[in-house]
């Protein structure tokens, strides 16, 4: 029975780390289609979120077989429940990329950003980039010490989207309404695409420290714009 | 061993109502909050968000120990899942209404709407106060009927944020730069309330039914702008 479960408990975890390099895929491909108006990238994008939405729901049936015909308990049971939270989590992440892809789609072949915005999304994306290589890595190894980089970074990327609300309400800022909304909206996105990789961080230090990260108070608290 | 688990996924059923009961609240605290420049029913909003958490870690928490020491299977397996799920769904509901509050307290004295949005969010106000309503019901109801409201007249919701983009678009638009970031933002609030609500609907419905609503395209296809 043990070897039965710890195979299933592998094949659900190869998903789950599939997932979690498409989540990076996305993010990559969601910088591409943004900041350099590649309609294609964004394209990618935006067709591969179907995949990551079958892969979530493959997990959380495996999740559910395992927990009904296994009894996992004590580790093996934090692992299942958090394996489905993280799917949850990267589902999430893989709409909010194929979001900033969309805009990215929507205007081309103009950029969705007007030249002003540029440098500080190159920040974000560059941030973001860093992140999804983190979580790649954080999964694959069950890393709690990149996990708690992770966590401790976000601070930056809530910085950066700070600087989005500045930057249009500035005196210099010249952009359209729609620019000013695509700003706004696009900073958002990844900001809680930020928020997101936290959320999973969290549930990384929870499997392999037995911490409860649920303790912890809420995330998504940088969205004041004063 | 029977009598023991139905009592106990009764005490986390309660929780789970509770839950949905201060969901509604805080929605209608955010309308009162936004439509009245009430700063009360903001902070009143902000403060009950800590409650909402703690009542999410605790469900959770019920939950992994009903997993672990029950083994449920077949409907009560289905349950015990679900309701996992939806405690993380009212979870982020309760986040999004802080933050509809948190604009409101932002801005106070003055409402964070220009006149010339207020008809629009008295219209989104309105429909998330019925569906705030429908989702209590429907949870202590176990009511499928109710659910699938939800999920139909969500589009409802999504052509009323549409409208956001319009006015704030419009060349009659008068506003701020700022109260056009808050128009945008607050839509964008209001109209993932209720993606949130029709992923609960949805769950529900698996609950009731057996159809695993993960299997549905996912929600969120409301952000493209034009």
């Amino acid at each position: 029975m043990r070897v039965i479960f710890n195979e299933e408990l592998k094949a659900v975890a190869d998903d789950l780390d599939r997932m979690a390099q498409d989540v990076r895929r996305a993010i990559y491909g969601a910088g591409d289609a943004l900041l350099n108006a590649d309609v294609e990238a964004a394209q990618a994008v935006i067709d591969g979120d179907i995949e990551i939405d079958a892969l979530e729901s493959s997990i959380l049936d495996q999740c559910v077989r395992l927990l009904a015909k296994q009894n996992p308990v004590a580790t093996d049971l934090r692992v299942v429940v958090s394996t489905m939270r993280l799917a949850s989590t990267f589902e999430r992440m893989g709409d909010l990329a194929r979001h900033v892809a969309e805009s990215a789609r929507r205007t081309y072949p103009q950029s969705a950003l007007p030249d002003e915005a540029h440098d500080l999304f190159v920040h974000m994306q560059d941030f973001l980039t860093m992140t999804a290589d983190r979580l790649v890595t954080m999964l694959a190894d069950r890393d709690a010490s990149t996990a708690e980089q992770i966590i401790v970074d976000d601070d930056k990327l809530d910085a950066l989207h700070h600087q989005t609300f500045s930057l249009v309400l500035s005196p210099g800022w010249n952009g359209t309404k729609q620019e000013l909304i695509d700003v706004v909206l696009i900073g958002r996105f990844m900001e809680r695409l930020g928020d997101h990789a936290v959320s999973a961080a969290r549930r990384v230090v929870y499997i392999v420290s037995g911490f409860d990260p649920a303790k912890e108070p809420a995330r998504d608290e940088g969205t004041d714009v004063d």
